[in-house]
């Protein structure tokens, strides 16, 4: 029986830290790292990753970028499949960063590809978007929790042109008034309190680092038994030294997802950049 | 030169009729349909669709669903293209229902994967989902215009759990005051009106059919010139009847689309079951 994803994941940060390294196979990365921009080089691209983060010994959790792989049609997922592999033989936590949505049984489908044990694309977690009602993804919520794996709804996101939807408010139902990012985070830290998971839950939520979560009506107090999961650092603007300010008394459980930054460094020298950039989230949260 | 997605949309819909046979290879259709729940299949059952559709000669467009390919890995995805070719061969439009949504150059990712014409995933459209806004898809948008495809966003959808986003009020920008559907209306017929189309558009909305328009305060008479894809017929409740009422003036740019009530007749009986709901929309429609 494997372990709760909430729990794995605490157990993960506190001894690796709370950096996630983006295994994002952009066409302009691969041309940094001297990988064509095929299927191929992004399976060499993301074995590569995977290695250095091992190395480095400093990071517990990776997040590959699935577009970046269905860029190549089936060759990009078999490569993926590839990653993930020896994602999980280097025992790393991995988060498919998929932001899947759908209704019904296709969100069910969607569910049993990225978290079901014998799914050629299993992974820890899988991130997922709600446009249409996180009610409609009960039955992944649910799929997570039986897996012992992790869910990410996006909330709160980091990019400007998200604020029409998420801000919006909630005009019918038991979140009524408030935002739609609010309602979001307001209905997973429930579903996280009604599994009885007491510390860190497996159902966790994205909210961007390049934000004021309080425009979003969000507020961090909530949060401290949510996993946050929270992109917007490096090439998006926001500084590891913002994450107690940002995220309060939730930053103990805000993974700290950072790939071009890191990924930039190039082959020979990712190590030490994962590193580094571990180093500095440890210490912008000692 | 492709001509634009809405021309030939439009020309399909004069000369075929206004139904969209989905292609929906849930385990429980393999299982109707004597096939494995496997990557094989999904393709075999993909190919007898398309081969149904053109033999019944009334359905120019077809709609995978990609959950149900994905399930099965890179192998579902193989069995995809091969479906994707049949359907291209068949001379049927194909429609990816992907739901696809991200923010800048990963959303440009998916883009390139369901509509470059070097892609061997690509579609004559694919739909997408907006939670992270429509702005951040602006780059799909023009994707689609360049590459003559198209390209549907999520709009009002047809399950009762997405009223809480897709009714929520808009409290930033120019949309402000509107809901979140309505807005994501408004900016998509902007769109195709910026881009020239003065018939049917490139981009169109999803709005399904089981839904009261009104409570999402969309205006139907604003979408004379915009494509709708309108789930929520047969399985779900809507019947051809209502689509007049419904959709009202718009109800020309309707595509009407249909799954499991038709799949699920089997093979020996599919071409007869397409021809009959075809019949019947073109009917209601007269």
């Amino acid at each position: 029986m494997t372990r709760p994803f909430g729990e794995r994941l605490r157990a993960a940060m506190a001894q690796r830290g709370q950096l996630c390294v983006g295994i994002d196979p952009h066409p302009f990365l691969l041309d940094e790292w001297n990988e064509p921009a095929t299927a191929e080089g992004a399976r060499s691209f993301g074995l590569q990753v995977v290695e250095a983060v091992g190395s480095a010994g400093t990071v517990g959790v990776v997040k590959p970028q699935v577009a970046f792989f269905e860029r190549y049609g089936s060759a990009g997922f078999r490569a993926l499949e590839d990653v993930l592999d020896a994602a999980r033989d280097a025992r790393l936590i991995v988060i498919a960063d998929a932001k899947r949505g759908d209704i019904g049984t296709t969100m069910d489908a969607y569910a049993s590809t990225w978290l079901d044990a014998d799914s050629p694309l299993r992974a820890d977690a899988v991130t997922i978007a709600a446009y249409q009602g996180l009610g409609a993804a009960s039955g992944t919520l649910r799929l997570a929790r039986e897996t012992g794996n992790g869910v990410f709804v996006l909330a709160a996101t980091s990019n400007s042109e998200a604020k029409t939807t998420q801000t919006a408010v909630i005009a019918h139902g038991p979140n009524h008034g408030m935002t739609v990012a609010a309602g979001i985070v307001r209905d997973v830290r429930d579903d996280n309190t009604a599994s009885g998971e007491t510390d860190l839950g497996s159902v966790g939520v994205v909210l961007g680092a390049t934000l004021d979560l309080g425009d979003f009506g969000v507020e961090t107090a909530d949060l401290t038994t949510t996993p946050i999961l929270a992109p917007g650092f490096g090439a998006q603007g926001a500084l590891y030294g913002d994450i107690r300010r940002l995220y309060g008394d939730a930053s103990g459980s805000v993974l700290v997802a950072v790939s071009r930054s890191v990924l930039m460094a190039g082959p020979d020298r990712i190590v030490t950049s994962i590193r580094n950039h571990a180093a500095e989230v440890a210490e912008c949260l000692a």
